[in-house]
């Protein structure tokens, strides 16, 4: 017998959107979940606002958790993984480990939304110095201090009178291998920017950047707004080093549209990390033996039309865990893996052969 | 009775991407098409080749087409428009034309996907003669050529020698009203111009640019490979005027990285012209009574958590109708919808009043 179950791993903004879509249209959904709670990344990285209409992130995460908790159809595991995969399209058996204990679900479709993790900037080229100096921080550690209303310099206390961004950490750069860009750390920087300058006005606010990839509505919403209302400063340059010199960080590097070297002394110096696949992306690849793309997120082969079918039938994607993605992306994703998957089980309970 | 029928108006990627959804969820779905065949941008404009993946456009949109015909729940009016909106979510009554003819039909939920149009070079505050020299064309006048396989200067029916890319015409430009960057542009250029460089090797491709808006993967699919692979030159700066100069065209500008100014002659140039909203968005809004967002298109104002629902409880928008979209965003959004849409009317069937 096909199962009428969508198997979700993941239950941050990809997979609760898929969990409730499913739900609404009347099929039983299983979210899977390795932490404890839902929420997924905005929540586990204490993200302040969301980007770009500066929505409280938790009450967002509130909204989706309520509106899957309130689906009948929609049952979720926490603290659990999923450790293995048998059975096809139609009729697959997973295995589920919540700490000692393991059992084996059936789902006939399952939707991979496993998200991304923030670059590590110990693994940076340049010397940024994240873990030489403390008030080098990373965009999630200032989303951490934004959430409590706050910008203080760690290692003062005060709050910062000069305060830079370095974009493109640990995307765009071929030595780490990472080549591609990471799409939202330039509106999640001019973001933050204008909440620190909300916060602690009389602070001087740089971004460093080597092209501002502000798409679509981002461009008036985010870095006209950061420019123009709020006086962030954009700086077209290469930052190639951070040292610390008495009570102040140097950036040093250069400012390409006035071809000349930048030496900028800041109490404050925020990495924008980019995303790379998570280690749950990277497990459940081999858990369930779906193949990645080139950049090691899952391949969704028929990009660009189909942006959530993976290589093996019945398994689908959605969200940072096929690429980097931003809110939107993610749920438009979250929507059509699910049409898709519940779309995959009508046809397999339709098509299947009563048993005995 | 509430009906069981979502109205999707506008055949292209988004119109048949959710009708696909809508009916393999097993739902009624009937598109709404202004033109006398399904398509919509991608074959009216003769698109060569999707970007990134470089498939032909007319193969891609062919395949839409027949997965919509081959789903008995859908159904299609070409040459027809939507004049009028009567009822509410669940029970629509909608008046479609078609020539004299008229009819009113019903729908338990609409999905508008009326795209975008390009933005008319006419209309540009700088002087690139678009009207004046047949050397300077669109983007998509560039696409119907490479469509045929083939790059000529107008003028001259010869291969150009050389040929530039200016970006931005009719985005990021406050004096025209167009303040949002149209997304797509600088990925469309580059893959336009790697075709050139296959077709035309001896060619020299330059594209004049603010930003390169290459997020995601694009960074390396489509601009580390326009430059490595290809020798495509991309020079940041600012082009003010293009002039005719004996046989050739003179772009002039600021290259705003050596900080100097340019004065290139070409054989060609392409004007990268961004995305509006269509006459059709434009003209359901009034119809359906959906009110538009500050840039002029539909609004949805749960972006970005929910980038599909209007502020008309039962209307819903997928694709560039709600502002500047890649086909990625396009079949997410058109997933979502769809999911949305086809989850209203069951919950509009289950608590329907019998009648009399």
């Amino acid at each position: 017998m096909p199962s009428d179950t969508v198997l979700i791993i993941g239950g941050g903004p990809a997979g609760l959107t898929a969990a409730r879509a499913v739900g609404e249209l009347g099929g039983r959904a299983l979210v899977v979940e390795t932490r404890e709670r839902l929420g997924g990344m905005p929540d586990e990285a204490n993200y302040a606002a969301l980007t770009p209409d500066f929505r409280p992130a938790s009450e967002a995460v509130a909204e989706m958790v309520a509106a899957v908790e309130a689906l009948p159809g929609v049952s979720v595991r926490t603290s659990t993984r999923v450790t293995a995969r048998e059975g096809e399209a139609g009729d697959f058996r997973l295995t589920l480990a919540s700490g000692e204990a393991t059992e084996v679900v059936e789902a006939g479709a399952v939707i991979i939304a496993t998200g991304f993790q923030h670059f590590d900037p110990g693994r940076e080229t340049q010397m940024y110095g994240y873990y030489e100096y403390e008030d080098v921080l990373t965009l999630q550690d200032l989303e951490a201090q934004l959430k409590e209303h706050r910008v203080v310099v760690p290692s003062t206390g005060k709050a910062p009178e000069t305060l830079c961004f370095i974009q493109c950490v640990g995307s765009r750069d071929r030595r780490i291998g990472n080549t591609w860009c990471s799409k939202v750390c330039c509106g999640i920087a001019s973001k933050e920017a204008i909440e620190v300058k909300r916060l602690a006005p009389q602070c001087k606010v740089f971004i460093f950047y080597i092209d501002m990839r502000m798409y679509g509505f981002w461009e008036d919403q985010l870095y006209w707004k950061a420019q123009e209302e709020h006086h962030v400063q954009f700086i077209r340059g290469i930052v190639t080093e951070v040292i610390r010199r008495g009570e102040k960080l140097v950036v040093k590097g250069e400012d390409t549209t006035m071809g000349r070297p930048v030496e900028a002394p800041m109490d404050m110096v925020v990495l924008s990390v980019g995303m790379e696949p998570s280690r749950g992306t990277v497990e459940m690849s081999k858990v369930l033996g779906v193949p990645l793309e080139s950049h090691g997120f899952i391949a969704a082969p028929g990009n660009p039309l189909d942006t959530v079918t993976t290589e093996v039938p019945g398994i689908f994607v959605a969200g940072a865990a096929a690429g980097p993605k931003d809110l939107e992306d993610t749920v438009g994703m979250a929507g059509l893996a699910a049409a898709r998957a519940v779309a995959l089980l009508r046809t397999a309970a339709s098509t299947a052969q009563p048993v005995g």
